[in-house]
């Protein structure tokens, strides 16, 4: 018997979640949350089935033994080729980003024409067609894998002519394909939402998976009966305004948030800060969520 | 007593390492090589020191266990955070490319005033300043982070716009200082050096540490009485050419060469065709070079 009060579980590869992160403690303000980013290991974007599945599954078993109630696998590629893994594996409800996504993207669509950006191992998994296609098998999916916005968002590059260069050339394509809808399909990618945006034009909407994963959070944790008392004064339904999103302030995290890293604290809140534009440098602790340590002198 | 027969081992945190192996190759022909990329938790550029110091004693366990007569730390970060504790832990003579490149550089300079482009955890280290100035400690060392370069050399931007608008961005300040000398103090840089000459002007000299490095491994085995019978043959003085460069096929490497890779062979294959320019799917094998089994169904 799952018991209200435990926290809720959030894993990513590393900083990027906190898009997840900060959604759910919009929509669930009451909810403790536990929080790791698998620093020392990022980016999954780019490796191989076998590794990111060993790296979910260690992860899930570190917030485990942090008694969630249930899991939220923040980052996409994660979600993307381990979640049925983990479903299998792991005693709790367990909830990627890539179905809630998905169904944004169906019931945004007007000519049935939707494009989907993220790594390259998120695309070639094929998951968000599947997702999609479960949905409506007759909606045409574009796919687009792009490798360097990652390192752009994380370096900051946000209003940038390198990243509008490196927009243009990823995004041409889909442009060209007469999408009318654009998954976003990694954490790190809202934060180039405006140069997406320009670059893909006021017709085409763009898919956040962050606020579609919470609002489903939120209406599971209501069924499973596992929601704590409070959630409804604060939170609500529907996307946050981009006001109320960055007026969403981190250190508003109640207390009883935790941020776990298997990296250094210090690096996570530099790119945290750059990321979410506050600081973020309380609740954070490093561990270490894999063996030999007999090689290594403290 | 080190036996002579035994194999050079190489680590790098990925597929830039190759760099240092192609150059080993060319000068000693008549050595085995043992290479591991750690392909898994690649990159270490934008990790802490303790991680990167965690990952590179696992890997030199793993290729002590190869029974390789030296070590070479062919990553760059690796290099400059982990290789005086390397020294303390391992029991055989390790080489990392930060001292040959420095030493390259200091005989390179006529102004006195010497560039450092690396990734931000070997600036941040301080490393290559240190060792310049222990060869002489006037000289002027102007250093700068560039991060986007890794991303953008390992997805093939060689001859692109978006990478040239980058190294405008890194290299101008450089530029400014009036260095007369750069050294490309990451495995990767070397691919971009077109672009990075271009910007930097036929004035300043690029230094590589990857033949650097060979030289030193080269001159150390004979001294160490190390050194197989008939390297003289065929390895050589001096820098090889571009042309003696690039024609030294990766399929020569005599079968007594073996790979490993932390993840996934096939994604090692595809970046390292796109780095060199050309096939190297034979000697691979993907090892697992750090522990928690019991949490991985294969």
């Amino acid at each position: 018997m799952e018991d209200s009060s435990k926290p809720i579980g959030i894993f990513d590869s590393g900083v990027g979640g906190l898009t997840v992160y900060r959604a759910v403690r919009h929509r669930l303000p009451n909810e403790k949350i536990i929080y790791l980013g698998d620093t020392a290991r990022v980016p999954y974007g780019t490796k191989s089935l076998a590794t990111v599945q060993r790296y979910a599954l260690e992860n899930s078993e570190f917030l485990i033994t942090k008694e969630i109630k249930i899991l939220i696998v923040a980052c996409n590629t994660a979600s993307a080729l381990a979640v049925d893994l983990l479903r299998q594996k792991i005693n709790v409800p367990v909830f990627g980003v890539i179905e809630p996504g998905a169904k944004r993207a169906v019931e945004a669509t007007k000519n049935g024409r939707i494009g989907v950006i993220a790594t390259e191992a998120t695309i070639e998994s094929g998951a968000y067609s599947r997702a999609i296609h479960r949905f409506d098998n007759k909606l045409q999916v574009i796919s687009r894998a792009c490798p360097l916005f990652v390192p752009l968002a994380e370096e900051g590059e946000i209003d940038s002519d390198i990243t509008r260069a490196v927009a243009a050339k990823y995004l041409g394509p889909l442009k060209r394909e007469s999408i009318d809808t654009l998954v976003l399909g990694c954490t790190h990618y809202p934060i180039l939402k405006p140069i997406i945006s320009e670059v893909m034009g006021d017709d085409v909407k763009l898919i956040d998976s962050a606020e579609a994963v919470a609002a489903e959070v939120a209406g599971a944790l209501s069924e499973l009966g596992l929601a704590r008392a409070g959630n409804s004064g604060w939170g609500r339904e529907g996307s946050p305004s981009r006001d109320e999103w960055f007026n969403t302030r981190f250190e508003d995290a109640p207390p009883t948030s935790a941020f776990f890293v298997t990296d250094s604290a210090r690096r996570f809140c530099k790119v945290a800060e750059r990321f979410l534009g506050e600081k973020v440098d309380n609740h954070i602790e490093e561990v270490e969520i894999w063996g030999h340590d007999e090689l290594y002198a403290h």
